[in-house]
């Protein structure tokens, strides 16, 4: 009997995997071009440090993690998102004491949430972010959305929709939430029991309830926008006109509260709805934290960041048909076809010498018949075959033919180090007229 | 109080980050040029696979898996290799039957082993390998082999010994093990608990003991090389002619047998010692396997596979002092200084735009006086500076500032989109006698 995956993990194979690296490639480009350098935090951390770093009141502690114990009976949780990761990397090896502030990272992994599978969303998905950790100006939030948004432009996905809002400062938020409370405390007993537990542990929660019927009670709820401090309302106003002289589009969303505990001033979410008309909500999201290097245990800095979900940018990138065949690394430029096992070793010495002239070169190892060799070098989409047979190998040179063109030269093997570079130029482009092709 | 890493587990960070990427785009550029694509199994699978897949006498799955039950109650793993993954993938998606054989497999990223930690051991440490699945030629193993040697020697990993062993097909191994089993009859009580279940699991295993005294006892028993078949005999020496033919040098180990359950045939590893004379052992492995596929549920189809740690290799490679600095992509090669808050959104929209012409540019957004932030500039290791005042905001130019030879220029902005480059090649390399630094 065979054995399956794990209901919400996904297999990555061909043209997709493809589509990851290129997709991965350029955030990683991108990030560096903004001077971010990348940190690797593990998998595995003790389950604490996302409930102290995630907070206990987010869904994502109290549902959605891989918790378990290891042989030493600790608790050990896969983590559910990098941020807490890093703050903990960056307290535990004492990286603001060493460094300029701010620290400048990125990252790019596997997460895990043990949430209900459902159209693309999985229990196993990959994540890229980044965290900008000990700067003290309003602007840091400016250069973070600033490089989420050059990321998805040079992914040309131009329909993306930011929506952008502030939690204000802690008296800010101290009030909203003693505001909220005063408000729902007529409706709490009406709505979902998740929205229950929320009125006890954050209010600001249940402004993210999904729940329809709460949802119309929320419309009339106070907003963040009444309850804010002089000096976080300024800070916003600022990072507002300067995205504007950056002609960085946005849209300030009133409601925007994400379902972290320790968020605070600005908060961002990229939305997008493909082509077609498909909405897929947020693709990424972020905002700025105050005491989250405190709460695991450092000093009292703060930071801002955001991370996309690898696999929605995926699937935006396919239904907008984005990408073209030439951005899918997949090709491979010339396939050697041994005529008789005889002919082996010298076919492949030819394969591993264009091989390390950095083409990409597969070779048929099996016994089969020419006309064969040819169908199976056509579905691999190779351009060149590379044909050996008896007398290629007495008189040490080869045939290449052109599939494109069907045109075919000889080259003696002491000339491919000098020739195959314009012969893969010329000929791929020419229609079989230009002058290696005869 | 702060929260540490799990044990076992270790932080990636600055240019040892670069040095992973380094290596890893290296393994994926070689694999490329052979024509193997990637694959990314899930992190997670049932437990039964690894069982099935990697063999339950072994040391792998008896003892070193992190193993738990998930929400469902179901019997979860975090992969401690990717070999069994990959079977189960390929079988799931039916990739042999759709797709020409052999399929042409690599793979990057974390594992997890619930090992005692030791120097240089991780709990969770990173794989790269490949899996050449369904080819009938003995020629794959070679293949496979030169891969990897490649691989290494584009690492300039000089010091590599290949040692290489056959294990012969069934008949030749069901004849070995009967004959182990009648030479270890009358030592196995004196050998040490894990041979006591190797003897009744699989006898081939206590060829691999680490226990001294049971290292004696091994010294004398039958050799593998008198129980081959023919056909294993011919099969191994026409790897070796080939390997010999294209100049990779190897040791045929009589010993090696490899610790896992489904090798047959050629098997093989890749030991390392460093110029300082650090032995890292086996530094990557692998071997061919007939049945593994049917195993998982697939058709009877043979593959053959190796692995490198990722670790291990950054190891060796720290050791050996052999990457250069140019290699470590950690420049930044601006640094942008706005001489006062009034200045730090012209100073921006500067750096962005130098940023799209992909340079990596950094901006000091902290308040800082100017020689603060030529300490700044310094401490990261730019090449140039760009400095912002009054002035140059009313002109719209910037001053450009060579750190290495202390000259400056004035660049008008409308001029960097065309300017930019020149300045960069010419003023890094000059004494600041170039017509760009007056």
């Amino acid at each position: 009997m065979s054995i399956i995956n794990v209901k919400g993990t996904h297999d990555i194979i061909g043209k997709e995997s493809e589509l990851f690296h290129y997709v991965e490639s350029l955030m990683r480009l991108i990030s560096k071009q903004y001077a971010f350098s990348e940190v690797r935090p593990p998998v595995l951390e003790h389950s604490e440090l996302f409930v102290r770093g995630v907070g206990e009141s987010s869904d994502v502690v109290r549902k959605e993690m891989y918790t378990f114990l290891d042989k030493g009976e600790r608790s050990l949780t896969l983590r559910p998102e990098f941020t807490a990761g890093i703050m903990r990397l960056i307290v535990q090896n004492k990286l603001y004491a060493t460094n300029d502030l701010p620290l400048k990272y990125f990252y790019l992994g596997p997460v895990f949430r043990y949430e209900r599978p459902q159209l693309g969303r999985y229990r196993q998905f990959n994540q890229f972010g980044v965290e900008c950790v000990g700067g003290n100006s309003y602007f840091y939030d400016v250069e973070t959305i600033s490089l989420a948004y050059d990321i998805l432009k040079s992914l040309k996905l131009n329909n993306v929709v930011i929506k952008i809002n502030t939690l204000g400062d802690e008296e800010s938020r101290n009030n909203y939430r003693l505001a909220l409370k005063e408000f729902f405390k007529e409706h709490i007993i009406d709505m979902c029991e998740d929205c229950k537990q929320r009125y006890e542990l954050n209010p600001l929660r249940i402004l993210d309830c999904k729940v329809p019927e709460d949802q119309e009670i929320v419309k009339n709820a106070p907003k963040m926008s009444d309850y804010l401090t002089n000096e976080s309302k300024e800070r916003f106003q600022r990072v507002l006109s300067a995205l504007e002289q950056l002609e960085i589009p946005y849209i300030v969303d009133d409601g925007l509260v994400r379902g972290l505990d320790y968020y605070s001033e600005t908060v961002f979410e990229f939305h997008y709805t493909s082509q077609n008309g498909n909405n897929y909500g947020a693709i990424g999201a972020g905002g700025h934290y105050s005491h989250l290097v405190k709460e695991v245990g450092g000093p009292d800095i703060p930071g801002i960041g955001f991370s996309f979900g690898v696999e929605r940018i995926v699937s935006v990138l396919k239904d907008d048909n984005i990408l073209n065949e030439e951005k899918i690394d997949d090709r491979v430029d010339f396939y050697v076809m041994p005529i008789g096992e005889e002919n082996l070793n010298y076919a492949y010495e030819i394969a591993r010498k264009i091989r390390h002239l950095d083409f990409s070169v597969d070779i048929c190892l099996e016994k089969a018949k020419v006309p064969a060799m040819f169908k199976r070098a056509e579905k691999k989409n190779v351009r060149f075959a590379i044909i050996i047979g008896e007398n290629e190998v007495k008189e040490r040179k080869i045939i290449i033919k052109n599939l494109a063109s069907q045109q075919q030269i000889e080259l003696s093997e002491d000339k491919i180090f000098s020739d195959i570079y314009d012969i893969y130029d010329q000929c791929f482009s020419c229609d079989g007229d230009c002058e290696n092709c005869r």
